[in-house]
């Protein structure tokens, strides 16, 4: 089983989700400006996406970086994690177009903590084939802390929304800020041993 | 002919057909559940075929693994399968959308056996090239029981559908669940030789 | 400029084009077989351009084979082959759902044209940096011989749709089988050199 | 950080929103001629957009060329493009549909400009890490002339377009063809140093 078809085969689903839900924008059919401005919560959520998305795959390619050997179980383990990535231009689409609804809210939190289980489930699959490299394996408890942080957040943003759903929206924002900041350990652990 | 090529083509369209399936996901106009539940049976149809889709890469994976040299035959019975596959968007969403009607059910479980035949072609012709490893020809012996097995199973929910679609439905279901189950003695046939 | 990135980028797009074409596939809302039969049409469009944009697929990689290094000037001429090979889902798409009227099969033949005038001009490019190798010279002129052959046919149909658009839409399938036929002469010349 | 898979995934992005921006052209639903008359400044401003995406695919290409490690910051950066580019489809399809309505344009020059920006972005991080080659430096200073040229272009058709649209819609194309002559100072610097 080759692990290059699997990166450019993952490659390809998170080119084509986090492009896809471009396609999800209704253009509106009048000029005016009042069409544009009912579009920015529909651009918001896209940005939010994106973000989420874009990290995503960031942090999957860390990931793949260290695997060694693909076997069935990381191999579906994969699809489990971009199955339910493939639903994020649907709850998006769903938040943006009722601009921002409680219950849109909710589901949307929900299904980023669904893909946090799922990548955690990939995570654990592969570390198991990677025993022995300390500085990695201290690497990735970095990245797990950064998860269970992220993923406090997307479930906090559940009861929240109920009471005032434009705040679970800014701290879905300030969850993917987290992330941007340059993992340095991560970073250093996949060059220095140059594996 | 390169191989490497007919793979990065497929790739691509494995992943483009698994991914826009979700573009066939209405987002509802409304932000109340009623709506979310509505979308029950198109997301279920939606899994199905991504597990299906899934499926189907997977194997062909392992098929082309085995293939030595490309020629115009095989390039086409490759072309032949991802024509079929390329309609099953259009049979998910018929079938999601009308909740499972008979009529939909049918022409779902009759496309998935054409799909299978078209994999039955892929194989014949790529085995035609590949003679006298024994271990890969036991191997590929027990991918056509399960794929016999499967076509039986996608063939018989076609008049179970005019009683009870959902009863074809589960059996989907249960079809895909066979296919998760590791091949070892693929992976070992695979893996042993070092071909 | 590196051709790998080349031959990735034009697959992605052919990979692209033949499956959003499914996208334009507008799935009944109803699930009667009337609703099935209306599709039909849109269906066969489907498969026309399916082996349309499959054979230039085939053809492309056959032609880039033979490249050498990439020119600005050759780039310029793939992104004109692709571009107007993009616009192929929409002609089949107004075909198609306009039951092959005969403005619509007009448009569809002028457009087929153009996709053989773009193939050519890219074909031009790259033999001119591609001298001395006299099995492809002869193996191009084959495969020019055949593009010239299917142009007449393409420009054909344009009055004959006036007539009676049926007979287009039964030439175009025929102009593809010709394609289908494997090209013995081009095989042997691009796998005898080892080039 | 693997510098081919980044190419990777970006070449599919450009790939799938340059051909995505087809999904954005509404069929019509009558064969007639006048139907397709109106779909004409749709299908202009689709290819206005073919060629800004396939110019900066072509710079895109230029530039990660010269780049030797991937860091955190250029992976952003490189994303930072890539989400102002895939808002592309969307302004075109606002400014298309709306038949070059003042604001439409205005809008789509914007975007043009912020693309330009994120580009600029994108030069300058992958500079840094390129010090030395002066033949290259001589090259990059040349793009980003040109740059900075088409920017103000994008920029002066913002007021223009409250006056006539049309001839922004023009300027638009006029600042594409610049970007169509080939740049043999790039090209040179490229193929000399073998880099």
């Amino acid at each position: 089983m080759n692990k290059a078809r699997l990166e450019a085969f993952s490659d390809g689903m998170f080119a084509i989700i986090i492009t896809i839900m471009v396609l999800e924008i209704k253009i509106p059919g009048k000029p005016d400006w009042e069409s544009l401005a009912h579009l920015l919560p529909v651009l918001y959520s896209y940005l939010l996406s994106f973000l989420f998305i874009g990290t995503y795959w960031v942090n999957h390619h860390h990931l793949l970086h260290t695997l060694g050997k693909v076997s069935s179980g990381i191999l579906w383990a994969n699809l489990n994690l971009l199955f339910w990535l493939s639903l994020t231009p649907v709850a998006t689409g769903w938040m943006g177009e009722n601009h921002f609804a409680a219950n849109t809210v909710m589901i949307y939190a929900v299904l980023l903590s669904l893909d946090g289980i799922a990548f955690t489930i990939l995570q654990f699959s592969i570390e198991k084939t990677n025993r022995g490299n300390p500085a990695l394996t201290e690497a990735f408890r970095s990245l797990r802390r950064k998860g269970i942080l992220s993923m406090a957040g997307y479930l906090s943003s559940v009861p929240i929304a109920l009471f005032n759903p434009a705040i679970s929206g800014i701290l879905f924002l300030l969850i993917s800020v987290i992330w941007l900041i340059p993992e340095r350990k991560i970073e250093k652990a996949l060059n220095d041993p140059d594996a």
